[in-house]
């Protein structure tokens, strides 16, 4: 077990002087098990680059009492709770916070320091591997001052990363579908990369952010792409060798269609016999491989995927038999319920795709086999900056489900504009889809019950991950997010800044945290307002469109004309999706006067001078949000500005940052002036400032 | 010299038995020359199908009095008229003709039938070549009654067709930019293709239409077509070859960078003497390998393409370094006056993309070399089916100006709609761009006595040349018109159809002109209204997008809001756009009252309310014209439908034109409703007929 060092590659929040702490310092590493391998592993590095006293192996003298030399930094023990040491049992000290822990459960660990000695114990080696990334989070601080016995567990058993990477690049959608930090990790021009240390490192990254499982591939699975199932499986082998040793499985995107493109079958009907047992005998030959392999991901029946709709049969007949084939090997389907129209005619105004995926699936409630997670993304329709909460989170109680965020910022800015998203997903992860008197259940506690979280990665073969430096907090973020939902996003960039800027985290917190806190917030006020949404260019999504998405197949549409705009998606007179909801949000959502200010384009068409929460018109809030948005850009401009010669960021990560935000003022006063002139001409209202608006 | 006869390609107007009449009689074919040579093999290939008497060489007895048997039908010679038989000089027929005729020039010809024989004579062999076309187009007429001496001579010495066709296929743009027709006839996936036999009947399709110039590649000059002026020539000079005997000469796109990109040189400053030794020395190469190499066609400071501002000089310089290099081969520079800014600011109402092209050359005249002609598209912008004539015909006086169309049917239906475009081609030829008092002076006469006619080809490798069988009727059309522009656009309709289908057209001639003759003004009434244009798809330019190019940097606008819509092109209170035009186009069109309706929202922005010439508010003209159009395209299906079952059009025709004009139907209705849906939002006018807007 080598652990990855790469030069001319950002390392992001695992940088070698993260691991200084550790490294300087004597530590044990009791246990055996290959993810132990790795805790072991990672402290010796560690210890080569600081200079701490080597450490020897699990069992044996030299791994006995786990303090360092008197002269030296106070030790540290990280320990199996069931590791026995030549019949010797675990060191009192270790015994001791294990015995006040309690179990820690498969991935959970528990943390102390007393009597001088900083101890990490878990009951199963993947905890101790978190709990070795939990004392690199903690820095000094781990061995400072006692501690007591703090317990750390995942929310949810499932915390996954999807790539929507193409094999062979896609002559529209290039190597990765709506990616935005060049290629992919995994292959290059259609074959995979032979060097795959890359992958091995950006497993170590997840891991540290608590990631467990990775999608490697589009789920849009073109011709070579469902060939990963059958007979480029070696290549889905040679992935998981390199995420195996951070604890993260590998899942694959097939095509539904698989039996007939791949098999010869004609027919991948999921009640036929001959098409459950070949997707027994490939899922078969796919554990032979990957013992250790997730399981499938399906978008079936969306956007042009084939999918059981072709032979009359359900979703639920279609992902069974994927996962009756998964089953005795302990995979999973993640069978997205991402199904709508999307050849949808715009001049109808009753098809309402915000509604489609309750729609479809809601009255499949319970007839999903046990190993198959519905993947239901987090609002109605696409990733919009500003939804509501899918409806089908709360419709399926005896469904497992996972909420799906999108890391890669197809809808947010694109990895060109700051959008520091962990504040939208804990927003999200702390709505109530019963309300303040539904016994405080939250999406997060959906999700942590089912199939935990699932985001499409950002991350790709650019020098920095993920094409604007700071987007590496979004991907950090949605990790973290995904271990504990309950976290502060503005605790959690802290300690990204932390890790990410060793030396001078402390000194930049402002200028960050005045950058990226209301980045997201930033971003909604000068693009589509009062989450209506969709108004992006067609086709790749970036700049404004205003009406770019409005006389389209797509079912995305904001109804604007000279006398008001929003879609009605009231009972009361529109498409009835507001009796999607429990109570109380299809009352709330159901009246203009009590729906949320953000959420009201989404659910009613109002006239211009409708008055909002806020006091102000719909007219002057756009305007007035479309100005500020700018103005905050400007700002965030001109503290990241202040930064320049201050050596407090490497020169050419500040150069690029710098560039990106003249990028993203350039495209938010488009949006500015597109938005600002679009309503302008339409509702012929003057701005009451009196700004100009071209 | 063969002549091509393919299988599983439509013949267009040059089907078998057009030659029947010919083919059928004795024939005598008197002179020498390659293009009399192509005659002879045309008339042999004639008789030899249709059985009438082989014509023997065009010296020697057998070539003597040119009457049949008498009891064969009535004979037909076609003569140069500088033909010597051995000593014997011309039959006394033929020298009457040749008398009464007087000179035809180069390309002309002279046809009279008296005493039972039908006698074409010309001057050179061109002239040979296009009497024999005509004798095919006059079918038995020719050979029927007597006829008195016509003359016949092209207006302008320069008939050119440019090819869009890539080399190399682009990522978006394809094999042929802007092609709805398959891929390229000359070019397959980056290499020449191995059997040229179609790129001959090609040439023997434009030979008859009249057509005397092909321009091989794009004018957007990639990387792979750049190299056709060096070390690629030998696929140049492979499709003169094939080209030549129809008397179609080859011109090349080329970079203007290509003493850099090819030459490698650090400049294409076309004033420095490396640079001017550069294109002389390629030109040099070209003529050795292409000896009637008619010359260059370049698009320069357009779009991305390269040019001489890089440097400094100005468009005069660039054109005359490349007309220098050419001059002693007597070749020509084909320079296109389409510079505009394409990364205009929206914002800015001052910038107005049609004055460019007069604002960047008038102030040139007479400055550019001899050999020179500046490639004017017919309107100010690009091809729109309504623009007015380009100011730029009548501001340069001093300048050889060629007037360029597009045969492709970029914005007009793609080949997909029946969209007959001689109407409009005739309308602007005949356009007196100073007026009813300036002596009568159209734009064809400009042309005529300048670089005549350049038209992009709509023909590709699709088994019926041109995608839609009926656009066939549009590449006729321009040959024509180019010949000669007084010809009556239902007239070269039913020459074509007469050809086309030879045993039906009488029948078919109703229906024809049916669907045909009105039909660019039916595409005109469903899209965009009154002149102003763009309102497509940005990128493919198909279907209604009525915002698409509102806010682009593409200088297409036309302002629409609550209010009213149009661009404001006036002197008064404009762009002063029409200031570009002589009297006494300068004066109606700064008159919203004397301004042509269908101009009047090139020219000004008005109320929606403002009442047409017509009649008609502009809003309830959107709306009529809207409604009009879709009725008229059903019409032209009906009268389609009515010839199913017939047989007077090859089934698989006739259904590959029903599949179409369903796709007509579809997208005519989509454009009805998008722009109707647009304008009712914005205006809130009802329609006066309470018809559907959606």
């Amino acid at each position: 077990m080598t652990i990855p060092d790469l030069t001319d590659v950002h390392p992001a929040w695992l940088p070698p002087e993260a691991f200084r702490p550790i490294g300087s310092r004597r530590v044990a590493v009791l246990g055996a098990g290959a993810l132990v391998d790795t805790v072991r592993a990672e402290v010796a590095a560690a210890q080569a680059r600081y200079g701490g006293p080597a450490t020897g192996p699990a069992t044996g003298p030299s791994t006995g009492p786990a303090t360092g030399p008197s002269t030296g930094p106070a030790g540290c023990v990280l320990a199996l709770t069931g590791a026995d040491l030549e019949g010797g049992g675990l060191p009192e000290a270790v015994r001791a916070v294990a015995g006040e822990a309690g179990p820690t459960g498969p991935e959970g660990y528990a943390l102390a320091r007393r009597d001088g000695v900083t101890v990490v114990v878990a009951d199963a080696p993947a905890g101790l591997l978190y709990g070795l990334f939990h004392l690199v989070r903690l820095g000094e601080a781990a061995f400072a001052a006692d501690r007591p016995v703090e317990r750390h567990a995942p929310a949810a058993a499932r915390r996954m990363l999807d790539h929507w990477d193409n094999v062979a690049v896609h002559p529209v959608m290039g190597q990765v579908e709506r990616g935005y930090a060049g290629g992919s990790l995994f292959w290059r021009d259609g074959v995979l990369r032979e060097d795959l240390t890359r992958v091995r490192a950006y497993a170590r990254l997840l891991a540290a952010a608590g990631i467990n499982a990775v999608a490697i591939n589009n789920v849009n699975v073109h011709a070579a792409e469902a060939r990963l199932l059958t007979d480029r499986l070696g290549e889905v082998a040679a992935i998981a060798a390199e995420l195996r040793p951070y604890g993260i499985r590998v899942h694959l995107s097939v095509s539904f269609a698989s039996p007939v493109v791949l098999g010869g079958l004609d027919t991948a009907d999921p009640v036929r016999e001959e098409v459950r047992r070949w997707w027994a005998a490939a899922a078969g030959r796919v554990y032979a491989a990957v013992p250790d392999f997730g399981g499938f991901v399906v978008k079936a029946d969306s956007e042009g995927q084939p999918g059981p709709f072709a032979y009359g049969r359900s979703h639920a007949d279609g992902a069974g038999a994927l996962a009756d084939a998964l089953a005795p090997h302990g995979g999973v389907v993640h069978w997205r319920a991402f199904v709508y129209n999307h050849r949808q005619d715009w001049r109808d105004r009753s098809t309402d795709r915000a509604r489609a995926a309750c729609d479809h699936f809601a009255p499949l409630d319970g007839r999903f086999a046990d190993n198959v997670i519905l993947q239901v993304k987090h609002g109605p329709m696409d990733f919009q900056p500003r939804e509501p909460v899918s409806p089908v989170i709360a419709a399926m109680p005896a469904t497992k489900l996972a909420v799906e965020f999108q890391v890669t910022q197809e809808y947010t800015g694109q990895q060109r504009h700051v959008c520091y998203l962990a504040p939208m997903w804990s927003e999200i992860l702390g709505f109530q889809p019963w309300g303040p008197d539904g016994g405080g259940r939250t999406v997060a506690d959906v999700a942590a019950g089912g199939g935990g979280l699932v985001a499409v990665s950002n991350a790709g073969d650019d020098p920095y991950w993920t094409g604007h430096p700071l987007a590496q907090a979004n991907l950090y973020a949605f990790g973290r997010l995904a271990w504990d939902p309950r976290l502060d996003p503005a605790a959690i960039l802290d300690e990204w800044a932390g890790l990410t800027f060793p030396a001078t985290a402390a000194e930049l917190r402002g200028t960050l945290h005045a950058l990226m806190d209301g980045s997201w917030r930033t971003y909604e006020r000068y693009t589509a307002p009062l989450g209506v949404g969709f108004m992006v260019r067609p086709g790749h999504h970036y700049g404004p469109d205003v009406d770019g998405y409005e006389y389209t197949p797509w079912g995305t549409y904001h109804f604007a004309d000279r006398d008001g705009v929003g879609v009605d998606r009231t009972r009361a007179t529109g498409t009835g999706f507001t009796g999607q909801y429990p109570r109380p949000w299809r009352e709330v959502y159901e009246s203009a006067a009590r729906c949320p200010d953000e959420l009201l384009l989404f659910f009613h068409h109002v006239p211009y001078g409708h008055v909002l929460r806020s006091g102000a018109t719909v007219i002057q809030h756009i305007y007035d949000t479309h100005f500020a948005g700018v103005e905050e850009v400007a700002e965030m401009r001109a503290h990241w500005d202040k930064l320049d010669g201050t050596g407090l960021v490497d020169p050419a990560l500040h150069s690029r940052v710098t560039e990106l935000l003249e990028e993203q003022r350039r495209c938010a006063e488009e949006w500015r002036d597109q938005v600002n002139a679009y309503f302008f001409r339409k509702s012929g209202v003057p701005d009451a400032h009196g700004r100009r608006i071209p």
